[in-house]
């Protein structure tokens, strides 16, 4: 599965045309299934590129846990408010199958942008990439019921509806186990 | 009023320590308070750095109008989604006061991103202000009542809640304006 996701140097290559050799380094990491791979608190040291499983971002409010989003093969994730910031995060990141991720790492990166001309078009690139996925999200919830999400869901990210237990789905969706379940039902019959 | 807020290369300069030229040009524009900016359905073309007034970026969806985010002197405003994307913008941007801008064009700084290092470190820069922006009010929304979000908003940008219309800052919170009453209400006694 990890062959036939692209390592961040083909990233760049492939959309940004960039052919430089990658202006940072990258160190390849495992994490097994469940593991935190950053605390709420904690002081966000690397962004990750996704090789191969699922990772989440989410927060624990009152007992109740929130999903951010959900990561697969080929894209980046980070408790990346605390990374930029430097600040403790207010989000947990955690594998929930089993991952391998490359990582970069913050003293890395930044080291990067002060001179190179490939490290600031990437993230510029990746900045981009997740300013959208934020703002496409803040407006489906302005304006789309769970219900359609679902569908969406369902249409676009497959292999999370097909890997994901209910409860996390209904987590990400913000809505109760029993709601998504009256919603798959409409769907089958 | 103008006077007072940063062009985009003292901005450039104050928040990256980058001493050179602006990499591309900038326009200064003005708009009439209501000047729709950009239309919903249309693809953007400029980036905007607002140097006074205030505007607002939102969607309008089965007659109700949301609103996604005021932006004041000194921020960067644009149906950003289009801007990037290419596609038609599903948001609008208005003048909600007379507002002074420079603006700059698509064209111009995908030209610079091609080969300017300060360019994409300014780029770089703004859209990790966006992303961050972004992910806060999701959290915001996931976690806290439009009651203590309007709190916030009175203590971290009073200027809205002095200048704008009540019904805007219910727009805003996805509140109504009733309930936005009952809130000022609690606050004032």
């Amino acid at each position: 599965m990890v062959e036939s996701v692209p390592t961040v140097a083909e990233y760049m290559k492939s959309k940004l045309g960039i052919e430089a050799a990658l202006p940072f380094d990258t160190i390849t990491v495992q994490f097994p299934k469940k593991t935190v791979i950053t605390k709420e608190g904690a002081i966000e040291q690397y962004v990750y590129f996704l090789r191969s499983g699922i990772a989440e971002v989410g927060m624990v409010y009152e007992g109740q846990r929130r999903i951010i989003e959900f990561f697969t093969a080929g894209q980046f994730f980070s408790a990346y408010t605390s990374f930029l910031t430097r600040k403790g995060s207010d989000v947990y990141v955690e594998a929930i199958t089993d991952c391998v991720a490359e990582a970069v790492s913050y003293k890395d990166l930044s080291q990067a942008y002060k001179t190179s001309l490939s490290a600031n078009q990437l993230g510029r690139y990746l900045n981009e990439s997740v300013y959208l996925q934020r703002i496409k999200k803040e407006k489906d919830i302005l304006v789309k019921t769970a219900e359609v999400r679902y569908h969406e869901m369902m249409n676009n990210r497959p292999e999370l509806i097909q890997q994901l237990p209910v409860a996390k789905i209904a987590q990400y969706l913000g809505i109760h186990p029993e709601s998504l379940s009256r919603i798959r039902k409409i769907q089958h019959f």
